[in-house]
């Protein structure tokens, strides 16, 4: 007989209010595997019920002697461990992924660094261009392209809290595709490339796994990446 | 001979400078597969010169006959055409990309969204557990959780705004992870039962793509969270 699954679920005052986002990835899980799991309802003020497991938050998955905390670690578990039952993860189409990381980057770090960026692009377009760029990009900010600039240190810490999922991913692997870079790679790494040619602003902490991988994709293709960058800070 | 590829590339004052994040996802892309390209020059007001492409922006690709805008195009034109060369997308580890979505959905989506879920959920939590909650809260957002509430509307443009990466997949594919939901699908559909469970407010338009996905997952396994969901609000 394999081994009983206790889930402990973060519970309102009614006993079935279990509303925490990560409890509920788990019982989506659960029911993916076709597990069967007793549902214990948990409040935040009990910390004491769950000190078995090491950690202080739900969820917390038992199975038989195994106690897990943090709502990955727990997937991943089931993932290993139920092998025989639906793939959790499986393999996934390359092409959506992209297409998710693609839209994450044009919305999710494009806002923040454009106000980082804009005053610097206007300063090296050309002549021409200056007054259509000033005009369109006010038209669509809806303000003067100075104001919108406003406060660099907030827009640079909204812009790497923004990496968080680069991030997550980052530290496991060393491309966003895998062991070699590909589409989604790219779509982020434009985004490092637009600041990277008009700005000298520094993005990203030495430490932080993101640096490492814009480090080897400016070194991918014999270094094409950054030798341009290179050419075009000097040019401006 | 295979036909000559141009590319038109946003330019700045310097003909060297090229800084549209979207032009170099296909300057990457191009070099991933191998594939030689004329680079050429364009700037924001030069609207005639590619006119021939029926749109106003680039990257334009020019392929022999074939003149194509829009990166994503660009980029689905070039896996198409060019299969024999290294493959832009390919298979992806199902796990990379149920961790990039994770941390985008605890982040992206979690931000806008607990200043319209916390106070439903200060009401609905356990007796024992709302001064806990409360004042874990205030330390976390620095401010009294009425003043964290702030204005519902611009929250939920918010939320709907940061929706983009879904929305782009699900407008392609039925769920997250293809035909089937995986892990993937429930990391952002957990943010959603948070919410439902607490509230009673519409988060998505009916048109939305991401409404269609919501209903699938709400119907999935026998219909088991859309169950769950009446029973708690029915309930708190």
């Amino acid at each position: 007989m394999p081994p009983a699954i206790k889930l402990y679920e973060l519970t309102g005052a009614d006993d079935e209010l279990r509303f925490s986002p990560h409890c509920w990835k788990i019982r989506m899980a659960l029911l993916h595997k076709g597990l069967d799991a007793e549902r214990i309802p948990w409040r935040f003020t009990e910390k004491d019920v769950i000190a078995f497991s090491g950690g202080t938050t739900v969820p917390v998955l038992v199975v038989g002697d195994t106690a897990l905390t943090d709502s990955w670690r727990i997937a991943n578990y089931l993932e290993e461990h139920y092998g025989d039952r639906p793939a959790l993860f499986g393999p996934a189409e390359g092409k959506a992924y992209a297409r998710f990381v693609n839209a994450y980057a044009d919305t999710a770090l494009v806002a923040p660094l454009r106000h980082l960026l804009t005053l610097e692009i206007l300063a090296r377009v050309h002549e021409k261009d200056r007054a259509y760029f000033r005009a369109s990009r006010e038209a669509r900010f809806g303000q003067p392209l100075e104001a919108h600039a406003g406060d660099p240190a907030t827009h640079l810490a909204s812009f790497r809290a923004a990496l968080a999922p680069l991030r997550a991913v980052l530290g496991d692997q060393p491309f966003l595709a895998g062991n070699a870079p590909a589409y989604a790679d790219y779509c982020a790494f434009g985004v490092f490339m637009w600041a990277r040619c008009v700005s000298p602003l520094d993005l990203l902490e030495t430490t932080d796994p993101v640096h490492g991988w814009r480090e080897r994709l400016l070194d991918a293709f014999g270094g094409h990446a950054r030798a341009a960058a290179s050419a075009q800070r000097n040019a401006a």
